[in-house]
């Protein structure tokens, strides 16, 4: 980290105002506060405190303060510290917990140009660092979503890992992977394309509404379905059609419709919009004031089922060209599922579960925009700072590194964390002085050794040096010197 | 620190339940609690926790689960963390915040010879720590309060300072010292012995309630006056008298009546109690159901003023075996001041505003007793572990080494927490290789020196000097090599 940027430490707590000004006060979803905890205190101090989950809100104010012209430009600076985040499910330990330590990095710069010669050297140092802590193998940077911060995509360091949280699809020679929340993709075909047209039926199931009863009562496969969704989109009533067998992928959808907000439609407004109750919507029927949007998903079925927005009523065999128009344009709105195509190389992605141990947010000019951070360049002209954020989480990576090597037995630690590189134990008295010799030629030579003199039963030294992760024993027993090793 | 204890670290939130089992949750006046700081957030997750003020309820519980034997103690642990307290008045920006940095260590020991010997080693290691950070000098081992820890006084590592907030009683030889609020003393005799007693009077001086007043309306000093405070201690109504230059102390009041809880009376407990309003209390015609003490700082006046327990009255020229009767014993409450005598010496004190930089509390048994930490001895008896804990502040050490190191530019930072032991500048571009030929040098010898290579003015680079707290700097200029110190 030293090597591309200043270390600092910034607090914990942030006086609320900070927040309001960044309009996030409202809307981070982890956001914690703190307040007295009893009578006395909170009469002592009624005042209030946002605990930071992270410090774009401090940073920017405090680094405005050295930058008056481009000579001051890039700065970078970090810290480790403990961040604070009301996780509805906090899990698995290290991996994600309400308290957490976290490297965070802030750069500031004078343009693009600038912050991406900077951005390929942290990620080198970031890789740099993974491989000493053994991560560096099945680690690679992945294209996922931009959290609260920023409308393009965020970087992600993505570690291989069986019990991982996050779904990478990963693309041809591993070249390139996506988060599942962001993934573009193509549904594998399913659909015979020489299967001929079936009259239309528009049929009574008096309330067969999810796709999974859909099938049941028609017996059809799922695919062979059309969901359709009602949104409200920036004020203008949306429906969304999506295969039967693939989930709507709101962060795709929100792109597709170039909206700012996007919440599902209540049971009332479905009502209002369409005539019909909730899980009736479709193509079929639908008035025109609501604007229709299909997945390219749906493209291609023939004789499919779907919504009439008539309550009751289903449709059965629905073509487009005939019950329905064939829409100007298809689009990529689904959530990405295994045996899903990558559509540029048209090559079925590896979808694997990985665990995130870093991640880059480009903020752009968000945080310079609201604090006012500018400098004066050559010309002396005002320009606006270019802003990007970095993270590795410490404590999760310990939690990483447990998950990724260990045996039945314990941890096995990367030697860099280990506690000591080798530990030296004598299993009778009489070997006792020729152990101690080598753990003092060891430690003569500069060696991270440590001499297990506790008056314990062999058994339990060992079961400690297995506990606590040391690579190497030394075990100077009846038959001799005998070494082993962990993993 | 780590020649006397095992570095660790532990969460800054943790769960309310177990500050309930410390019964610590309703009690503690600085105690903070975090919640969800907006709607999604707390409905997200409606858990509360404690931000630790300190560590006690969490170190027991964890160090308990490796102690079985008296062969597993003593067992120290320390750790360098952020505390939240809810202080209110948070001021002097390092000296007291809302948040901070402590060092907080706590030992176990199975008894007290085995704690002493222990105390004496961090009692040393402190004084060690103190000395490398330039603040061994006129840094004292004093006694204070047991704060809400124990009924014991606790230690006191104290440095004088003139913005220092504490006041500090330093005995003969500064071979002892008390904080303020636990300072034993003798008030300074004012009363001439030879006075003969005058007339007993009682006066009509309506709303005449304060000793300022008093003293206004019959001309007298305040010295002559006696003022009388009346409490409920442990629901037992008492009447408490100090000579009317002087406080009483409620700390040192509290263990002279030997209560759990004290507070003063209401208006109207007074009125019930006594007959009259608020300000009339005395010890002449006080009701037989309060019991009635006096502090020795009134034990030989003659001729004093005192109230008579009736609205609008006051007594004038009052003197004990006269008007009222000499009590069987008089005590030390009152709030020790300048020119007080300490008691066994019979030294007036030297007093002087000192801050305190770490402390030590015997916290005994308390946290083993809520928790049941306790060992088996070499007979298979289970005993109780004994605990003390130990604080150091690094920040506010960072705030006491500012005021106490500084000249009338900036900061003199003590060699081993300046950036760098020496900074290295060329004046004129000509002298840059000759300064870089020395700062190659020194480095090569390990020195922690810094080579000033940036493109700004000579005087602004001076300036950064004086800002950092260097303690040296060399200059490569027109006149050859100079070398200037700070401090």
């Amino acid at each position: 980290m030293q090597k591309v940027g200043t270390e600092i430490v910034m607090t914990a707590l942030s006086p609320m105002e900070i927040r309001k000004k960044s309009d996030r006060l409202d809307t981070i979803d982890v956001l914690m506060k703190t307040s007295g905890a009893n009578t006395i205190s909170a009469n002592k101090s009624s005042n209030e405190y946002i605990l930071n989950p992270t410090h774009e809100d401090s940073v920017t104010p405090l680094v405005w303060q050295w930058i008056k012209s481009y000579k001051d430009l890039p700065i970078s600076v970090f810290q480790f510290q403990s961040k604070f985040r009301n996780e509805a499910r906090a899990k698995s330990g290290l991996l994600r917990g309400r308290e957490f330590r976290m490297k965070d990095m802030y750069s500031f710069h004078r343009d693009k140009e600038d912050l991406m010669q900077y951005y390929d050297r942290v990620k080198q140092s970031y890789m740099d660092a993974f491989h000493e802590l053994w991560l560096g193998e099945g680690t690679m940077i992945t294209v996922a979503s931009g959290w609260d911060f920023t409308d393009e995509f965020s970087h992600e360091f993505q570690t291989i890992l069986p019990i991982g949280e996050d779904t990478l699809f990963i693309g041809q020679d591993k070249s390139f992977a996506y988060n599942q929340e962001v993934t573009p993709s193509q549904a594998p075909n399913l659909q015979d394309p020489n299967e001929t047209m079936k009259p239309f039926e528009s049929v009574f199931g008096e309330n067969i509404v999810s796709v999974e009863r859909l099938v049941e009562f028609f017996d059809i496969p799922a695919w062979k379905t059309v969901k359709t969704m009602l949104y409200i989109a920036d004020d203008k009533p949306v429906a969304c059609s999506v295969r039967g067998d693939y989930e709507i992928n709101d962060l795709k959808l929100k792109k597709v419709l170039n909206c700012k907000t996007l919440r599902m439609m209540t049971e009332d407004e479905i009502l209002t919009h369409t005539g019909a109750q909730i899980g009736y919507a479709g193509p079929i029927g639908l008035r025109s004031q609501i604007e229709f949007f299909a997945d390219d998903s749906i493209a291609n079925l023939i004789n499919f089922e779907c919504g009439v927005n008539q309550t009751n009523y289903h449709a059965i065999n629905a073509n487009r060209d005939r019950e329905l128009p064939r829409p100007a344009e298809f689009h990529d709105f689904k959530l990405a599922k295994k045996w899903d195509i990558e559509p540029s190389s048209w090559i079925v992605y590896d979808v694997q579960p990985w665990c995130e141990i870093g991640n880059i947010f480009p903020l752009e000019t968000r945080f310079s925009d609201i604090f006012g951070v500018s400098y004066m360049d050559e010309t002396n002209q005002r320009q606006q700072v270019m802003m990007w954020c970095y993270g590795i989480g410490p404590s999760r990576i310990m939690g990483v590194i447990v998950e990724k090597y260990h045996d039945d037995k314990w941890i096995i630690r990367p030697t860099n964390i280990a506690p000591f590189d080798a530990m030296i134990v004598p299993a009778t008295p009489d070997a006792f002085e020729e152990a101690k010799k080598e753990y003092l030629t060891r430690l003569d030579a500069w060696e991270d050794v440590c001499f297990d003199d506790r008056d314990l039963r062999f058994g339990e030294k060992m079961g400690d040096w297995e506990l606590w992760g040391i690579p190497e024993v030394v075990i100077y027993g009846k038959k001799g010197r005998e070494v082993k090793m962990r993993g």
